[in-house]
């Protein structure tokens, strides 16, 4: 992907100078130092959102838990295992002008870590308690003072979808939701197309199933006419 | 890997002939569509033991778990997810001379997997209730018809290595244990390096930390010696 570095740096991207956040795979949470409970993320959406928007200018900071596909070239790479991580280095990332979060941030994570092993007890259980983690999507969307002009983020859901990401708009005051269906059967968990709806303050835009990569490119047109004002109620997809 | 494997195909080896059954990486155990519980494994160690014993000529059935490292060319692969799946894998492609269970299963699933994706609640933590997996080392170590003739279980440990793993080794009944140390600051899960202790009938011998494909190149040779009726009280490491 070094043509792609090459291309950005010379490159005169309606995003040029402009820095990106962008958040991308699971988040780990540990049970103990064998098993951790992890979200079904590949990587691969949040992967192609920070290359097209590196491909047209921005700089871009890439937060990323342990994903299946490589980190782009050209971008800032800033690892990290679980949600406290994440948002910690999201928080360091910051100011940003626009910030998508599209890693699958764990809701919940063990409360009482172990540091040994949990040893198996014949007819025994284990109990887990949880403990809520930080909304990193809900602190950044309202932050009082260096918030980014515009926060996306995103909804797996695997039924009702646009009830369920309009609400989620709402409810975290982020500006945009890029929701999919995530159902088994949709295929689109772990494969490389993507069907989204785009709910913004004017609704739902329910994007035609495509490419993982072309759903990334459309993404960052949309971003760039929105951070440079050329966005209308009518832009479309290119 | 096409070298190794037509290496395989031509060489001479002394597991020649002989069919031996392999079982790596992790298994991931679904909590909802999207989550899932998971163990620490990049499937790196199992696999260089596949590779081991096929260039000793072993025919080489290999059943592995969502793991890091791609499975090797020139044996049978069989992909499974859960637990549940690798115990019906090994049952299908038994009978063996050999079986190594080298995968790190999840000793416990999620009773009551949610066909949907478990919502976030303000204020409300969820609860798992836990369901015991099947124990395949032991189930195979106590079968009364068609057991192999040698039995290798792996036990990953973060204290007392020696004592839990001699223990696992009467308590599944298997003929030997690969013990290690998988605590954070060993750096050995996930790293390229090994330091295992065999554990055999005859107590523990204690190898020396090295790469984890000569620990396989090890074993597939105690593996060949012990098949083949040359295994001897002090048959050393080659």
């Amino acid at each position: 992907d070094i043509i792609g570095a090459i291309r950005s740096a010379l490159t005169e991207g309606p995003l040029k100078g402009k820095h990106i956040l962008v958040t991308s795979g699971p988040t780990h949470e540990p049970i103990d130092p064998v098993r951790y409970i992890a979200n079904r993320s590949s990587g691969a959406q949040g992967t192609a959102i920070a290359v097209a928007l590196r491909d047209l200018g921005a700089e871009v900071s890439f937060v990323t838990g342990p994903a299946d596909v490589p980190p782009p070239s050209g971008v800032k790479v800033i690892r990290v295992e679980t949600a406290r991580e994440m948002k910690d280095a999201v928080e360091a990332a910051l100011p940003a002008e626009a910030a998508v979060f599209a890693a699958a941030v764990a809701d919940w994570r063990v409360a009482t870590e172990n540091g040994s092993k949990i040893k198996k007890v014949k007819g025994e259980l284990p109990t887990l308690e949880f403990a809520e983690n930080p909304d990193i999507l809900a602190g950044v969307s309202q932050m009082e003072a260096g918030r980014p002009r515009l926060v996306v983020g995103f909804a797996a859901e695997t039924d009702d979808v646009v009830a369920h990401a309009t609400a989620k708009r709402k409810r975290k005051g982020c500006d945009w939701i890029v929701a999919n269906d995530v159902s088994p059967a949709t295929g689109i968990m772990g494969g490389s197309e993507n069907a989204v709806v785009l709910i913004t303050e004017r609704g739902a835009d329910d994007w035609p199933r495509m490419g993982k990569d072309e759903v990334a490119r459309q993404l960052a047109y949309r971003i760039a006419d929105h951070l440079n004002g050329t966005d209308t109620s009518n832009a479309g997809r290119r």
